[in-house]
């Protein structure tokens, strides 16, 4: 298995940014030699926080999405502000439900985009919560309600298109996975 | 549950472009009232095909990633040419694998980033394959090996960060839920 970058950059420029994003485009050198430009969309590495109760139901949030115009369930989470990102998952799960907890796993980095972007997220668990009072920091999110959700009734939602964020399906493998293995 | 939509486009101009992605910056009136701009990237939607043995492991290629650098094992896939998702499923299967297969079912379309991007990715399964000679048609396609694995090692190689990409996990949960239906 190949370790080298087969890839060379020759220049780069960034071509947009705004307080969330920036886009650069590198002028390469392709693999088989040939030249090129690469586009790659920066933004903030991300989080997303599984609450999970006693019988290992996930908490969800119904929130609005602006680049497709849907409204859809999924995991609560955002960019991180360039903090450590179990402070940053703490802080986002706080601003979008209110809730605080006293126990928190790490379940894994993964990256959002690999062809075209160079943000990661983060995925922690969050168990023995508290529900206190929403804080809304973040004009761009919109939330109108949160509930524990059985795995049964999210692979229901998948089906029906109602849960069909890649961030949160992302998160529900990883929750999966280590339920599986503390079994 | 709200369906309606709170925020309001107010004008919309592409900032960027290139053969691959298009960024737009919209002029928008925020669910609370006050103006401001969202920047979002439009990219063509996405295919990842999962090839399943009937020993029940998944085929995964280890392929290098520009926008992070590094080289990562995932699912085969990438943009669609605007063609038919199952079409384009069965293109890039082809073209990074070889592998055609007679047996095609859809497992469901996403969204890779919520927040930031419009691009959807469906996930089709491939079963009864043939191994066929590669036709390596995108040069920035990348990729020196692939190998049948089993779920128990796709865990580990995720405890290990072998795989990180959200896009392959997202098709993993899937492909688990649909061989949990067909049990």
């Amino acid at each position: 298995m190949s370790n080298h970058n087969p890839w060379k950059t020759v220049s780069s420029k960034i071509v947009y940014q705004n307080p969330w994003i920036r886009v650069r485009e590198d002028a390469v050198v392709k693999p088989d030699g040939s030249n090129g430009i690469y586009g790659v969309m920066e933004s903030r590495d991300s989080v997303v926080a599984v609450v999970l109760n006693k019988k290992n139901e996930v908490y969800l949030i119904h929130s609005f999405n602006y680049p497709v115009s849907t409204w859809s369930w999924g995991l609560p989470g955002g960019g991180g502000d360039n903090e450590n990102p179990e402070v940053a998952s703490k802080r986002e799960l706080a601003e979008e439900t209110g809730i605080t907890a006293n126990q928190w796993t790490f379940l894994g980095t993964t990256r959002v985009s690999s062809g075209l972007m160079t943000e990661k997220m983060s995925v922690y668990l969050a168990q023995d919560v508290s529900f206190g009072k929403r804080i809304e920091a973040d004009d761009r999110d919109l939330i109108d309600g949160g509930r524990f959700i059985s795995f049964e009734e999210i692979d229901r939602m998948i089906e029906r298109g109602e849960i069909d964020d890649a961030q949160t399906i992302t998160g529900l493998y990883l929750t999966l996975r280590w339920l599986n293995k503390s079994k």
